[in-house]
């Protein structure tokens, strides 16, 4: 078996050896900062910083060009100004080293001459079997190695180790301009796409299905670069993991937006449409279903089926989730006769889906006590498919659910939980604390059962997928 | 004229004297719960804790009924056990208290016996002219006078001063369960109906059309009492302010569960969409857009048309932005020849809408001067109704901002700023910043065109109903 590291993609997500190309000038040269990010990161692997002018850059030896470097290369990050890009992909390619990511700005996205200077780029990489990622791209980050290639401060964006992979064809959806860090978001892996001159979308589908860090996909993409093998790989990996896509440019006006931004020639967003759904992959709508759909289904199991149970402090958000919870293709689950008994014995008023815990609450030495009875009630019921708990977030449903998570996961169905509070900072110490846990923690309303639907449509897709042999 | 607090409605937001009925027990009676709240929020008239067993609470005189009370009393607020409740609105009634507010759970959402004892509430208090808010419900709050009812601890959650009105049938959207100040919503006054046995929807929407300090109505209902005269006070209200309605219970389910939530009969959807808009109100579809759509409508000029403009520093964000506005009713504007003469000059490529400054800000010294230039040309365009501003939250565009601000208030269009940026806390607080400028700031991206939508939707429907003579 080829050893992570030096499969194509394998390159550039866990390289064992980065050479750097920019400025190394302090305080924020391209190159040296990125340096930087990969030291904060926690990147182990040797560093190559290519400079004629310094001898070291970070107390790391600084080499004048590829040919000093005795050891062999696994990626190069280049964020030089165009004209000098193509002389440096010609040498990396002479170097042996397979894997380039293009940061630079100023291709195919600036008109007829960069469209022309980007196909130059990829006939010379391929001359020598190196693969492209970029131009104009954020590259890469894999938490787990430290690997972080963005040409600008970082600032210790580091998030939380997990199962999700975002993919985009924008930095505005990467750890550049996203608080990943403070939102605890568990990731493994992101790739900017940037103009897509070589490596894609149908590059990464097959690449993170197939990687046992990643366990679900969230990609934007612009437009498909080639439609048949973007099939080919959403339907491979829509079969083994959860694979959710956000297409902006469905208007006209966003498809003219997406042109001028990237050079996409958008298409009819029905065509998309069909073509995502035929795939298996779960459609999103908002930049905040992006971020935040795929932590429930890398923290939690899909749903297996589109049943929901509701357990709120406040009858009001109940209604407001019931809403929610259809529109994204839930039903509410109806309870049986002896889950209705078993809540009942608590207080008659308990027996509905959504279970109002608020007057029993209220009434209670302990009222967060009354979570740990209802909760496995409720999720144990062979009617109900997955759950969303409803409460203030503080330091007591932690401890709550502290005590309940085993017995949860035991019952391997889905939960995510909704928080409201008054004071913002401890909300958010909240979330993360349940998160630490295991249980995704939303701050939306509406976002809380949205995911657990999304869940569901994925766990079906697969199974009819799987079912078809794919 | 009679004097605000001594209307009907204004001696629940207005009044100059508040007896409270409630248990003064420390730590956290009810009753000297909401009176520790009255005083962290400012409150300064006379407060009158009603106790039989203490000469004081918190430094002021305890009564022990309400005839050792010499001066006339403005407002009750009972929270009391349910048994203990009429004969407390009897007292009240007698004493010449005109408003009382019944918080205490336990009424008509419980079952036949509670809608019985509601009623007689209701008897009884009308027999003495007196109005019931209530039962069920957080009561009131009025940011500029202090007044605030909630039973519980609310830690100071007090919102800056500002004219949002917010009105809601659950206590979930108040100010017990909503982190306001953190958020810094502007807030004139919240009011929670609770189980409306006395006032109501369309009691409010008139006192707030009519009260000067609110410039913007957000509403949450689980039903209508009474269709006619709701229609009547809600056109009567969107002729003079934005009137937003939140309705969940729009699926089966949802209206099950609001049935069971506060004994609402729900209703079919269909006849609640076409009412509002027959009055000329705007449906909201979530929570978020509830608690965040009514700062833009607030702080700025509602769009006098539905071309909107967007100049961003990323062009991912604008393409999606692009997607939300055209899907919230808005259109992309097209640009002037003289505005895209006057953006050209700064680069070929800024001509077109979204303006996507990112590739100028890269190579200039001070890269957020761009939006010094452009945001001014693009607003002041005649073919230009309204404008989102795409930027990384932070110190630079709290500066750029701050200089222009004059500048866009003079110009007299919509702005909404959304703001990205790595450290949540930092874009928490230039948010605030940007809205200490009058400039609604959001973290959410789709939101901030979805608030220029509304405005433009509210505008138009206020001509409308403005041409008629209403």
């Amino acid at each position: 078996m080829i050893p992570a590291g030096k499969t194509e993609l394998g390159r550039f997500f866990e390289p064992q050896s980065i050479a750097v190309f920019g400025s190394m000038k302090e305080p924020q040269g391209e190159g040296i900062t990125a340096m930087r990010n990969m030291r904060d990161f926690g990147f182990q692997g040797p560093l190559y910083p290519i400079s004629r002018s310094r001898a070291e850059v970070l107390g790391t030896r600084a080499y004048p060009d590829l040919d000093a470097i005795t050891d062999s290369v696994d990626l190069a990050l280049v964020i030089t100004p165009p004209p000098t890009v193509l002389p440096i992909v010609e040498q990396c390619g002479r170097k042996g080293i397979r894997a380039v990511i293009v940061a630079t700005e100023g291709f195919a996205e600036t008109g007829p001459d960069g469209v022309r200077l980007q196909r130059e780029l990829v006939e010379t990489a391929h001359r020598y079997g190196t693969r492209l990622l970029g131009p104009n791209t954020l590259g890469v980050l894999n938490t787990a190695r430290g690997v972080v290639t963005g040409p600008y401060r970082l600032g210790g964006n580091k998030p939380p180790l997990g199962g999700i992979s975002y993919c985009t064809q924008t930095g505005f959806l990467t750890f550049g301009v996203h608080p990943i860090r403070d939102l605890g978001l568990p990731i493994s892996k992101i790739c900017d796409f940037g103009n897509k001159c070589d490596i894609n979308e149908s590059d990464l589908l097959p690449y993170l299905a197939d990687d046992p860090s990643t366990n679900v996909i969230s990609m934007h993409l612009e437009d498909i670069k080639d439609g048949r093998r973007f099939l080919r790989a959403a339907t491979y990996a829509a079969a083994r993991k959860p694979v959710l896509i956000l297409k902006p440019g469905r208007s006209e006006a966003g498809a003219r937006a997406a042109a001028s931004h990237t050079g996409s020639l958008a298409g009819d967003d029905l065509v998309y449409g069909s073509a995502f759904s035929q795939a298996g992959a779960i459609r999103l709508r908002t930049w905040r279903e992006y971020w935040e759909i795929p932590k429930a289904l890398s923290l939690q199991p899909l749903a297996k089926g589109n049943r929901i149970a509701i357990v709120t402090a406040t009858g009001g958000a109940g209604v407001m989730l019931t809403d929610a919870a259809v529109e994204a293709g839930l039903v509410v689950a109806a309870f049986t006769p002896a889950t209705r008994e078993r809540l009942g014995v608590l207080s008659p008023r308990l027996a509905n889906n959504p279970v109002d815990v608020g007057p029993l609450m209220s009434v209670r030495e302990s009222p967060f006590t009354i979570y740990e009875e209802v909760v496995p009630a409720v999720l144990s019921d062979p009617n109900v498919d997955c759950l969303t708990i409803v409460c203030h977030f503080g330091q007591p449903i932690v401890h709550v659910l502290s005590g309940l998570v085993s017995r949860i996961s035991e019952i391997g169905k889905p939960v995510t939980v909704f928080g409201y509070g008054l004071d913002l900072p401890d909300m958010q110490k909240a979330a993360r604390e349940i998160e630490s846990l295991e249980l995704p923690a939303y701050l939306d309303l509406e976002m809380s059962v949205r995911a657990l639907a999304a869940g569901a449509a994925c766990f079906k897709v697969k199974t009819l997928l799987q079912d078809k042999g794919t």
